[in-house]
């Protein structure tokens, strides 16, 4: 979350000018004394550290921060003060101001359940991001987007030139709104390798399967005929590999031999929706890092 | 759970005899009055019916019942109440005590927590089985089975020869004792085809993954290199074609990325552990019943 | 989920009039051969069974049934054929036909999260449910129902003579819309004595705590401050005495130290829309069924 | 987890001579610049941090830290140059070895489950603690503690005399042993609150249900009796006040209405038993600080 009413109360003393709030992450090559040479460099901004967690990825020998602080300096000045400290770790580092909707784009086909999911949580201010526009290849979402006053937008993909056509829509679009996120939320299509690369890292599917199960189509009849215990969803960063991008977030629910698989399809929608919501609530939040094929999700 | 002390009171009124307690499991085609049928059976052989469950295979058209009876009559009256039933449907008709313990051989290598597990359950009374041998690959668990005063063998299986000189001991074990399962309790071998066709239906493995997720070996080495976020165990029964035998049961505990492999394989024994007993708890009730490729579970 | 399309195929040979499918749930006295009698009813009335569940009270000595079938005969013809039987056990007995919307009156305040999901899922075909009407004592809501094309009403309920009136209407609603069930979906009134009475076994309340955990006001700030690592939701029958009514459904969810009050109650308001819905789905399937102060769920 | 083969590798260049692995918590009041003062310390140690969490109690003012680093100097040498820090910032400061087995009490009466969870996974390496006595007021559990080589000893409790010479055995033991955690293993005797204040924060019971659920004698009858559908075990710190203390850990298991009291029980002990093994192991990794009535837990 990044309700600032859950923000602590200010610890700065003497500091009277209103506090503006951070995230900061970094990634670098993991060596001793990032965790001093950063937070030296927030005490120079006049800040306060509510939140830091890092980790050390073994393998990669890559290393993993995010902290929030309460700053009395502004952007530039937290910027200044990192400034030195990036450039001798050779760090990859990203500021961003707590609580900033993330631009957001939607694309979606038929299915309405996790659309309507992120936008009433959008709404009621549970997920920070700001959607300016859905993109769907059929119409039957429209009415829905526009009761939350979002955009909508559909053509049909059903040639090779439509498909095209689609996702040059798609990358204007990120273009035109500076969009930070892209989000197939239930897309029925599958994206060209050129687009899977050109939205690298910042485009997120919901997969309606735990994977690495039951992967491609109909995953829900797969699981009836082998009598599966227990079903659920995968949201994952899109790589131009089908279902093999890096995981984000998981759930599963418990399912017994009376369920048609109709039924299975009704219970792991509940399950896409959730973990969509929560795969996209933490890389808004800067919760999500990549290690390689491995993602760092500092909840 | 068998424990007699849960049975509903006698209903049967002017019965002043010690009523008999019976689980009865039938498979048939599916057509209708089998119900009707069956529990006519029940009634002519002064019975109460405790616990009744039913299934259709909407695909196989097979018909599966359990039910739980207090009856007047010993075995021999039950059968017979029974047998022109199972003559005019055509019907698999199973009759066993309520309580009885199951006859159990199990099958280990070096890793303890599975048959601790087992054996604590069976001491505390928790799991109804029986179990005259374990035997083992290796001779590590002699001393935890000899705890629980379980009679242990081990030899080595390192050649050919000495695995089907194994082999031939699990089934001359299983006539000596009239065993009626065989667990896998992490026994590290692939069994030959002709022992899984031998032991068909009455096999039970704890598969250290979440199938069919990561199968084959050192499925949390692969979970943790695509750093997945649930990691889970599957009990199944065993056929020659492996890991892919009807699921029982499944667990799954969530895990972050901060987890090591080795620590990945701590926090999943403790669902090996606890999805194999459960399974071996359901298929010692008889609550366990095969429709083609899928279980039925009758909790 | 009551989808016909879910239901086996006609197992009834030679009958060629489209089948008719039926819920058939009975209370009595537990006493040998209820059953076979029941089953026998259903036999003449050329049903055949697809789905049957019974349980008996150990304690309450009170017999339940469910079952589901398809029969050639119609509503009238089943009853008939079920009426001896009824009689002659003194059978409290209920014939409903499979995926009937249950006509539901929806009570809410300001929170939407619940009516939302209730409202989401009845469109999308996965809530049987018929909602005539929501009632407020907030206009809060009234863009969201009417997005659902649900009639909305409110009227404030801050004076003794206000919430009296409310409840009048409440009634006549009841009355008007013959109304089998009432939800209170983050209703934030104490009900009169007499309306519990009067709604009493078709009132279902969602409580926003993991009864009988922390009771009545702010529950998420008392689990806050005793640092519990598990949050939750109850649906409930409403009885006069608040918060103790027959459990239908409960969910948990984790969570740590670092989450804030609020972050708990966003966190709890996902478990409170699932938890009510699936209360309401069994309820309107007939899957609820009352065994004094416990609830026998056939799910 | 301790286990240092999971350490990562050596990241201080230059340094040969083996690493020492360390756990320093901190508890000091909330204010900038801490985590820079402590990792100062760190790096003036010829220190590697691998693992890092902060909190600030947002109602209390007070901050919490724990890391885990890798030093070249040895335990003096930390200490050395973490002692300016302490006294400028007020801090309660540790400082331990990664994987020092915890010197641990147990207390137990008839009941075996959490005592052999705990032995079981003690042997296997995964739970960092040693067990010089487990001290009984019945003899019922002396063959399991035999079994694992561990000293027991029984007493009976029935008299005020007798308990006061069992909890002066308490104390006695305590200090001959230099205890530093006492676990209630399903120790069923309320202690006297001079006992409980003299172990203040290092003593931990497990509660047979849901705290704040069913507290008192006999919770899973009246689980039963309210008929719930998830029951479930508290793991949480002995105070005067009867199981008021702070929580560390819980867990839950879906039950329905066809389970007996017997049953609810058998499916809690499941839960009590790995609650209870979790909630040690986190004390003993020195992952459980206290903030009030609150438990800060650093997975």
């Amino acid at each position: 979350m990044r309700a600032s009413a859950d923000a602590p109360p200010n610890r700065l003393e003497g500091v009277t000018s209103p506090l503006h709030h951070w995230i900061v992450t970094i990634v670098c090559d993991d060596r001793p004394g990032i965790v001093h040479a950063v937070t030296g460099a927030i005490v120079e901004a006049q800040g306060n550290i509510t939140e830091l967690q890092q980790f050390s990825g073994l393998e990669s020998g890559r290393f993993f921060l995010r902290l929030q602080t309460e700053t009395a300096t502004d952007h530039g000045g937290l910027l200044a003060a990192l400034q030195p400290v990036i450039e001798s770790y050779g760090m990859e580092c990203r500021v961003d101001r707590v609580g900033r909707p993330l631009r957001t784009l939607v694309l979606v086909s038929k299915a309405a359940h996790c659309l309507n999911d992120l936008l009433f949580r959008q709404r009621s201010g549970q997920l920070p991001v700001q959607i300016p526009l859905v993109l769907g290849n059929h119409p039957d979402l429209a009415e829905l987007a526009s009761f939350y006053d979002v955009p909508f937008e559909s053509r049909p993909v059903t040639t090779a030139e439509e498909k095209t056509a689609f996702e040059e829509r798609v990358l204007r679009a990120v273009e035109e709104h500076d969009i930070e996120l892209v989000v197939l939320a239930r897309y029925m299509q599958i994206l060209s390798p050129e687009l899977c690369a050109a939205l690298e890292g910042r485009i997120i599917n919901i997969h309606h399967s735990f994977l690495p199960g039951f992967k491609g189509a109909n995953p829900y009849r797969q699981a009836h005929q082998r009598g599966v215990k227990l079903i659920g969803a995968t949201a994952h960063f899109v790589t131009s590999d089908l279902d093999e991008g890096p995981i984000i977030e998981q759930n599963v629910v418990r399912v017994d031999h009376s369920r048609s698989p109709a039924e299975l399809v009704a219970i792991g929608q509940d399950e896409e929706s959730r973990t969509l919501s929560q795969a996209v609530t933490w890389f808004a939040e800067d919760r999500v890092l990549l290690d390689g094929q491995r993602t760092i999700i500092f909840q």
